[in-house]
């Protein structure tokens, strides 16, 4: 971290903020210039409050250095970390299909479309249990019940199952589930985060709404400071003024985060364009900006769904794009020549 | 809500729409014109999925015309809420003034800053004991213990304690609490809501820091809905492109929520700016858009505050501060004329 | 467009609404129900003023059907535009490269650039001879003497050439440019789009920083109502909260264009990203949503660049790239499948 | 400005990078620590490009010090600016009341409203002559004639006149007008704003729809390095998710702009907030912030006006508004006691 002075620090004050910086346990390297006097700070600044030190009459400015972010950083852990969920395997050069519907509504329902899915090349299921709904007169849906569906899908399919949690009571249900999702609107809720690191199940940490690739890596190592180092990051559309989608997009932050960090990034096309003829563009765009995968809504009907029918595909529909996606997979992997 | 069809929508699709809307509890009166034909849909629409409707291949459009929530609506309450807390009431034309520290750090600290505040005219003591932090390894609060000397500082002064809740599980924790505060980054954690709605404390909902006025009062409603009516909203400030203040004050939010609602509205300056010099201001012009109180950061030593020292008032600057806001408060209340 | 009244709407200020929408040219027709009186307004309401309606004191709510644009509309033009540039065609199925510095800095650079980029496959050269600086202290760029190496540029290698106005004074200076480029803090400098609509050079039309589609859509009916059709959409990053790149590339805006206008959409991964490194996965990104073609930045000494080096690639980088696009281009075009 | 090397940068590029630094016309200080090397650039560094330095292979981070801006800069110049604006004076303590119709429509309507606010209080009158409409099928103001019937108006009353100039061919037209304003979307047409800084006419620069604070006054900048000092700025509400409002008024802009430069704030409550019945609480806020003036839209017949009638006060509440923004201002000046 670097502190620049004030041009009329005083010796006293200069004296005072190097010595309360070192109870901090960091060194501190001054050097003394014309216009100004910069400190060098060195160890462990991750939690000095940058804030704090800024509102310092004395200093003129403050400026981090170093990632916040320990083990989710790829300076630290240069290889990519692949997450096995269930019999399955995200990262490492794979591409992964989750599909599904966005709540469960029934065990006939999620049964037949993982049936779907699977026979498309979906490599693993997805079905809310637990909703968050911004109104609460909206369906919360089936709880408990749902993920003794998903349960019943995967035993028919093999697929694993992910699905969402919204509060730690919850726990215990999901002692069964292949890997848990954070939402967008829980990726800031530190306790259960916390809770989510002190136990094994690998967890899929979807971005907040207006959350930057820093806030959404340090969630990330929320988890991983507690020792469960499966992490799944996944894109899902960040608040913008457009109107017209419900969410943009960020493509993005599949090159970024996989040059910042080594964990693995999927995109959720669904949720980011609120809008089912976006989701084949905007997944095969996906696939060649680099990511490890895709959470695509799937629904056997769309109309009559209970939740965000707006942005589910019919199997019919993934059918057709699942091959495409693999295919153009396998085609930038191969190096993308024409021969 | 409107449903505008398509020009080429088929009488067969139609009728099938208009019976699926028939079996969600909503009348249907169609109208058919020259260029549309549009259905005005009429009884309780809230549980209907806008997004879901507007995805139909024959529907061209969809607006909601009945706000979406009920219990914080001033349409169907029109009175003002008052919220008993403690021995003092928010709303109703008082002027609340909270303060006190960031983080509480020692019994010492706390019960000192509150005799100050108290002094100073504040007519309730905050302080956080539970910390929702960015950074893992930053401080995370004095926990259950700090809640015990906030109710020291109250036993001293007999200020009503305010203080943020992180968790469902630490709901017993705060049985003694006057009022529990619900940050930003938890305003969408139903889950949290739903608990505060089946208890009796009442509820400080801070605004999400990017959410909008009908967010954030469905939010409320997710409360209220629960049975506890008791919740102050507090505008602390949302994420913009403006990085040289922490957030942007959004000081519309007083009047357009006091037409929308009928429950008190605080102002937070210190979280909103994240410079301390710039409360002072913004405290005035909150006062001056019609605010019912504020909640003000004021510590004994700022710059070796735990958390947030930069936006933290001086027990001396607040208690300049203080009597300025209930003299402007009292000039407007006055009708703001010279004599 | 519709216009939902308040209950209690009385009789005769329905009437004399109804008769002031009349002598704006559009017909009424309204429809009583329990709960609303609707009016549907029937013509051409795109010089309605809808923020004035809403405010009127018998409307509950306004929504507009029609878009408020129709010369770029697809609706009303469902075939593609091709733009002819120079010796080249934009849209209708071809990738477009065009490629070049920020700056034109000297003859012998531009010249030199556009040699490399035409024999990596380019097909227009681009280059800033007025460049707008958020700066006055910044390069201000050569003006017309950048054009002039433009043009020698062309000369040399037969590359149409693009580069941006930034004034309706310069525009005869730019009577023997192929391809006029309106920058994003010009998109709504509407004299400068409504003097570009009385000439003949198609325009490259950049959205702006925080502009909609709508809002981006209505500048290049500014363009068309002049009567020059030859407008062609660029999406260079809108403006979010993330600060690791420069803006955030919107790739939605592709396919969300091509539905909602005929006109072509090409994509600027340079100043959406403003890092080089990041050019080459958002670049093949944007092929793979269909952009139709891509303007990027190539230096031959970046690191000495007067202006953006941050986000140029070398020549030899580009080298690598465009082939790699075309392939792919050609791959999605045959269909996207393996064999 | 302090640029921090990587650790493994070679002692070459090392040299390399400070001889490079050092054409540029800056000074370099190197400081050698543990874990970096940092330089600091001593010097005019406005003129360096951030973003360039950042990208140099051997860079770890750039952090600029000084602000870029040097006349609008409170540090060269710490009196408070105060501009005269025909018969009156902005800044300096005094309060600006600026008010009149968003559109002239008629001779007959400008100066009825002219004199309305003059006997109200206004010490201005406002009125668009040539008007930026999102929209070329919207009514785009009477122009050369709009700016005669204001001058018809001025010579009734002695109010000084402000309008809008969209187009540097405009100009002379604007001879005889008391202070030209920018409007939000031309705050960066870098051409407008030279040409306003050559010529004598003090300037009324309002803030771009997502500019930040920085960007606003290097825009101040460029009129002011061309000679003319006399820049007004205005906060007319910046775009965020909040759709309620049409934007979201920033009132620390009134504090922070007063810290970081001389120049007077001004407040345009009207088109933040787009709705009338906003105003008087906006404004009275301002004042108490700490606004030099506002800025407030009039209208006889809001219901009938060309555009934006929705934010338009009549003439009565205007006359209710502004002797309590006078009595607010006067009782923040005497200190704000209470006798």
């Amino acid at each position: 971290m670097i502190v620049v002075l004030k041009k009329n620090a005083s010796p006293e004050r200069l004296k005072s903020l190097v010595s309360w910086l070192e109870t901090k346990g960091v060194s501190v390297h001054s050097s003394v210039g014309e216009a100004h006097t910069i400190l060098g700070l060195v160890g462990d600044t991750s939690a000095l409050d940058i804030d704090l030190i800024s509102a310092l009459d004395i200093v003129e400015d403050v400026k981090r250095v170093q990632e916040p972010y320990k083990n989710a950083n790829r300076k630290f852990h240069p290889e990519d970390t692949v997450v096995p969920v269930g019999n399955t395997r995200v990262g490492g050069g794979s591409l992964t299909l989750i599909a599904g519907p966005c709540s469960v509504e029934s065990e006939e329902q999620v049964v037949g479309i993982a049936r779907a899915v699977k026979a498309a090349g979906a490599t693993m299921l997805r079905g809310g249990a637990f909703k968050p709904r911004t109104s609460p007169y909206s369906f919360q849906g089936l709880g408990a019940r749902g993920l003794d569906f998903l349960k019943s899908a995967r035993a028919e399919t093999g697929l694993p199952i992910v699905t969402e949690i919204m509060d730690i009571g919850q726990l215990s249900l999901f002692a069964d589930v292949d890997l848990i999702q954070v939402g967008a609107r829980n990726m800031q809720n530190f306790d259960l985060l916390k809770a989510l690191g002190r136990q094994e199940k690998p967890v899929l940490l979807k971005r907040g709404l207006s959350a930057t690739y820093e806030e959404w890596l340090m969630s990330a190592e929320y988890v991983m400071a507690g020792g469960n180092e499966n992490v799944i990051l996944c894109e899902r559309g960040i608040r913008t003024f457009e109107t017209y989608t419900r969410n943009t997009q960020d493509l993005a932050a599949v090159p970024v985060l996989k040059k910042l960090s080594h964990l693995p990034v999927i995109i959720d096309p669904s949720h980011a364009s609120g809008r089912s003829w976006l989701v084949p563009p905007m997944a095969t765009a996906a696939v060649a900006a680099g990511a490890d995968g895709l959470i695509v809504e799937v629904h056997n009907d769309p109309e009559h769904a209970l939740c965000d029918g707006a942005q589910s595909l019919r199997p019919e529909e993934f059918a057709a794009l699942a091959p495409r996606l693999c295919a153009l997979h396998g085609f930038l992997a191969a190096g993308g020549e024409t021969k």
